[in-house]
C-alpha cells in the first residue's frame, strides 16, 4: 500500500518557535512541507515564504486556512491568539498542532473544547513536547511495565540559567511548571486535584519582585504527591529532572550524562543551557508524530482535554502562589470524547 | 607534648547499638577503652564485659558513673531511659555520648538543658552521626566556601528496605525524619519554623494502618524550604540522599555509586541494605571524634540544644501528619551557652 | 532561495540495512524518496518497492542507475558486491552512499580509489556512521576546541551480545574493530602505522575455535597509542565507549546512563541490546547528512581514502591476530584529492 | 577471652610516610602504640618521638628492635634500607609491616625470601594497601563469587597530577604501576609472564626526558591480558581506576562520585589530588589490619612472595620499556610456605 500523499502544512506564527518548524518540517523531517506561513507581521512572513519553494505568506490566519494547498495547521503564534486562529481552523476542519498554551485561562480552552466537541471528533493536538523526548518515553514505559508497581511520589525539577527580560512571578506557573502539569498527568495518568505553592526566601541573582525559586506541590486523584522545583534564575543551566517513586522502585530522568571529561581537578560533563538544546529531538520527533498520524486521519498525542486540564491547574497554581495555602483545582467532568482508549 | 590519657569508656545499654559502640571503642578507634558496661539485664552485661579486658558489668548506671574507672559515658540505652542516665552523668560531672533521641520529647529535653545550663558548661553530645559521614561532610564544607551562594532548598530522600516489626506512622517522623531535622539545622545554619507532611496513597507494601511513604515539608528561619522523602517499606534498599540547591548552583550526595558493574543487560551497583552499612564508617568517625575532644576537655559535636531543637520538631511532625496542614515549631529562646561559636 | 528538487535515491541491496534505509528516507528524514531498490532475489526487491510509491525494483545495478528517476545510490549489499556496484555508479557519475566495508580488501579499495580519481572529484562517501552519533561528534567538538590538549591515547571498548552465527576470529577485526579504526582516524587525525593483537584466553561462551575477546592495539603517525578490547560474545548487552586521553584532561563517551532505576538492591539502568538500538539516531543523521550534502553538490562525510585507509589496517590487525606480534601497516601516498581541508 | 595486649610498635623512617603511620598508629587505628621511633636523623627522630607518650627515639633500627618495650616494627624508610631492616627483624623474629617496595631489585627480594624461609613461618607484610581500599575489597569480593565467570582481562588508569621532581622514566613502572602489579596478581589471582611497555609521544607537560605517559601491558598465567595506562603528569587530579571484564560481566571501580554538583554549566565532582587524599581510608584499613592479625600470631596480607613476584616483575617492565618488545618474566619456583591457602 502506498503512503499518503505529503501533508501541506500552514505554519501561523513565524517568530523563533514558528520559523524552527518550519525548518523542521522542510529539513529535517519526513512527510510534510509548508505551503503557506502566516505572521501579522507582512515582512517576516514573507521572508520566511521566500527560503521555501512553493510557500506562500499571508497575514491573516483564515485565508491561508482557506487554501487550496492547505491540509493541516501548526500554530506558533502567541497564546492569546491561539483561540480565534483554532476556532478558524475547526471551521475548515483542519488537523491542527497548538503550540502550548492550548489559550491563556481555562474557560477559553473550555470554548475551544466545545467547539471540537461539535466537530464530533479529535482534530487538535497541543504542543507538550515532552511526551516525545526519549527519556520521558522510556519512562512512562517503564512505569506501563507494572515492574516498579504503582506511582506514590513524583520529583521534578526545572532549572533555567535565567528567566527572559519581562518575566514575572506568575510565569514560573504559566509558562515553565505548565510542563510538569501536563508531564504529572500523563506518566502517572492522574489528574492534579490541588496545588501548594511554597516560596523559599528569593535567590539575589532573581530579578526584583520575582518569586524565584518556587516549590510547587500537586496532589492527584490517584493518590500521588508531585514537587516540584522551578527555579528560572539558577545561573548555571538549563535542567529538567524527574524521579517517580513507586512501590518497589525508583526512576530518573534528566541527568544528561553523555560525556564525561576529567579536567583540572574535576570530572563531569557540560549542562545543556537551554531548551532548544535539551529537547531539540523531542520537537522533532512531535512533529514527525504529528505528520504520520494527521496523514492517516488520527490524532495520537495530548489533545484539547489536556490543554484545558492543564491550564485550569495553571489557574489554581497562580492563586496558591498569590494567596499561599493549597488551592483545589475544579475541571468539568470530561466528555466521552476525550475518554482514554 | 604528650597525649592525654586512654579515655575509660561506660557504656550504658549493651543491646545491638550498644555492644557494637563497645566493639568500635575496642578494636576500631584509638584512645578509648571500656571499662564498664551497663545493662538492666545482668546476663547480657557480663556477657559483653567478659569479652573485654579490664571491664565491669553493672546493672546500675549510676553505679558504673561512681566508678573510679570511668572517666566518660556512652548511652545506648532505649531512649525513654536517657533523662535519668544523663541527669546521672551530670552529677558525677562526666562528658557523655548520648544515642538519639536526646530525650523522647521536648518538655524532658528542656530538663536535660536546664541541668545543663547549671553545670555551666557543655558536657553532653547527641549521637546525629550523619555529621560525620564523609559525604555531608563535604556538603557542608563546600557550603561553608560559598562558592554556591545561598541556600534556598534542601531536597532528601530516605528509604528503608523494610520497616521493622511494631512500626508505626509517627516513627517516620520521630525515629526517620529526625536525621533530616538535624542535618538542615546543621548543613543550613537555620532552625526549623514550620512542618507540613503530605501523605500519598500508602504502599501497597506498607503494613497495615501505617501512613508510608510520607512527603515532609520544612520551612526555615533562614527562608529556606525543605522537603523530606521518608519512605520505610520501600523495597529495594536503604538510600539517603540530599541536594541542596543555592543561588549559583546545587551540590548532591548520596548516589552511593562506588562500583559499577555491567551484567545481565543492566549497568549500576549495588545499594546498602541498612544503615549499617551506609554510616558505619560515619559512626567510627563520631565516636574517634568524640573521644579526642573529651580528652581535650572539650565538646564539639551536636548538643544539647540540637537534641531538645530536634524534639520540638518531632512533635510539630507529628501533629503535622495527625492533623493534617502546616504546624509551626514553637523553640524556647537558645540559652547564651549554645551560641555557635 | 530555493531548496534543490528532492534527491531520487536506488538502494542497492534490500536485506536488514537496506530496507531499513528505505524506510528512514521515505519515513524519518527529509529531502530524499526511494525511486529504485535492487536486489538479486527478484522477489524481495518487489516486496519492498511496492510499500513506496513511485518505486521500481530491479536485479540489475546498473539499470537501476540507468533509469531516469535515479539521482543517487545507496548500497547496501554484501561487502563483495561493492566494487562492481561503485564502479557502475562512477560511470554514471552518481554520488553514493556505500555501506562499510567499502570493499573487501585494500586491493579493490584502491581500485576504487582510482576510479574515482579518474572522475576527478569526490562521488563516495562510506557507512562510518559513529561519525554521526550525538556522543561522538561531542567528543570530537571537544578535541577540537584544543581545551585538553593533544591526544596521546585513545582507549575503547567494543562489546556485543553474542556473536552471529558463522563469525569467525577475523571478524572481530574486520566486521567489528573496523568502526574504532575510522573511529581513531576521525577523532585524532592521525593514520595508523601498526597494529598488535592480544589474545586473552577465549571465554567459554565464544563458539569453539573463536579467539574471543581480543585486545587490539594501534599505534599512530601522531605519535598515539589506542587499545581496543573487542568482545562480541560479552552477553550482557552492546556497549560502545571511548575515553581520549590527551595532555590536560581525559573525556569518555558511551556509559549511556539515561535513565536510573533503583530496584531490588540495584541502581542502575539498561544496556542496549544492539547496533541499531545505540546507534538508530547516527544512522539517521548520517543519511539525513549524505542527502543534504548531495542536493548541494558536495560528499562531506568519510570518503575513499577512509575505506581504503581502514581495509589496510583490517589486512594488517587480521596478520597480527593470525601469526601474533606487530604488524606494520602500509598505505599508498595520499592522493590530493583527499586532502584533510 | 579476653584481648591479647596492646601491641608496641617501633617504627623505622619518620619522613612523610613513617611520621603519619605513628600518628594513625596513636590516633586513629585501636590495639597499638608506638614505643619507638627510628632515623638517621637524630632530631627528625626525637621530635616525633617527642609529641608520642612513651616513645624513645633511635637512630639505629637494631638497637629499637632489641628494645623491651618493641614487639613489632614497621619499616618506612627508603626502599635501599628495607633489606638490612628486615634481616635485623627476622633474627629478633620480630612480625614487620614492611613499606613497599619490600626491597628495591629481586635478587634481595629473593635473600629476604631465604632469611624468612630460615624462620619457617611468615613474619612479614608488605605495604600494598590497595588490597585495604573498600572498592578494591569490593571488586574483589564480587569477582570471588563467581558471578561474573572467569576474569579475561583487566582494564586499568592510574594517573597524577605531576611528577615528583627528580622523577625518570623507569620510576613510572617502579613506583607507580607497581601497585598494578600487586592489584592484577591478587584480583586474578594469577602470576604476570610478560610484559610490553608502549610508548605515545609524551605530553609536553611532562619533564624533558621522561617517557610519560607509558601504556604497559601484561600478560598472565591464567591467560588474562591486563593494561595499565601510567599517566604521572596528566594535570587534572589523582586518579585510580580498574574494570575487570569477565565472561559473563564487567566491574569497574574508582570513578570517585560522592558528590555531585551543579555550577557555571557544568556538573560533576572534585577529583582527589593525592594518593593520601584517595586512600587514606586503606592505610587506616591495612595498618588496623596488620595490628589485629599481629596480635593474634597471624599474617594475613602480602607477603614476601608477593614484593618479591612484584619486583621481578618491574624488572621486566624497565626492560621493556628501555629495549622495546615483550619481556618475560622470570620467577623462583615458589616455596611452599607462600602457596595460597
Amino acid at each position: 500500500m502506498a503512503q499518503p500523499a505529503t501533508l501541506q502544512v500552514a505554519v501561523v506564527g513565524t517568530g523563533k518557535m514558528g520559523a524552527d518548524h518550519v525548518r523542521r518540517i522542510q529539513r529535517v523531517i519526513s512527510g510534510a512541507r509548508v505551503t503557506a506561513v502566516v505572521d501579522v507581521d507582512a515582512e517576516r512572513a514573507k521572508a520566511v515564504a521566500a527560503r521555501v519553494e512553493g510557500c506562500t505568506a499571508y497575514t491573516d490566519p483564515a485565508a491561508a486556512m482557506a487554501a487550496a494547498d492547505v491540509d493541516a495547521v501548526l500554530i506558533a503564534s502567541p497564546g492569546p491568539a491561539h483561540e480565534a486562529a483554532l476556532l478558524t481552523a475547526f471551521e475548515h476542519d483542519l488537523p491542527v498542532l497548538c503550540e502550548k498554551p492550548l489559550t491563556p485561562d481555562a474557560a477559553s480552552a473550555l470554548r475551544v473544547m466545545e467547539a471540537e466537541l461539535r466537530l464530533g471528533r479529535r482534530r487538535l493536538q497541543v504542543g507538550f513536547m515532552r511526551r516525545y523526548d526519549a527519556e520521558y518515553m522510556k519512562l512512562k514505559s517503564l512505569l506501563g511495565t507494572g515492574q516498579l508497581g504503582r506511582p506514590l511520589m513524583l520529583h521534578n525539577r526545572h532549572r533555567n540559567v535565567a528567566s527572559p527580560p519581562g518575566w514575572r512571578s506568575e510565569m514560573l506557573i504559566n509558562d515553565s511548571v505548565v510542563h510538569e502539569m501536563d508531564v504529572t498527568r500523563w506518566l502517572l495518568g492522574h489528574e492534579i486535584t490541588a496545588v501548594t505553592v511554597l516560596r523559599p526566601a528569593p535567590s539575589a541573582n532573581a530579578p526584583d519582585q520575582m518569586q524565584d525559586p518556587q516549590f510547587v506541590v500537586f496532589e492527584t486523584d490517584g493518590g500521588a504527591i508531585v514537587d516540584v522545583e522551578i527555579f528560572v534564575n539558577c545561573g548555571f543551566g538549563y535542567q529538567v529532572q524527574a524521579e517517580v517513586v513507586c512501590e518497589r522502585g525508583t526512576a530518573r530522568i534528566g541527568d544528561g550524562h553523555a560525556m564525561v571529561t576529567n579536567m583540572a581537578g574535576r570530572w563531569g560533563g557540560t549542562i545543556a543551557q537551554d531548551f532548544v538544546e535539551r529537547f531539540a529531538d523531542a520537537y522533532d520527533r512531535e512533529v514527525q508524530a504529528w505528520v504520520d498520524a494527521t496523514r492517516r486521519g488520527e490524532v495520537t498525542g495530548p489533545g484539547v482535554w489536556d490543554g484545558y486540564a492543564v491550564a485550569a491547574v495553571c489557574e489554581a497554581g497562580v492563586r496558591a502562589l498569590e494567596e499561599g495555602g493549597r488551592v483545589e483545582v475544579e475541571l468539568v467532568e470530561r466528555p466521552a470524547l476525550y475518554d482514554v482508549s
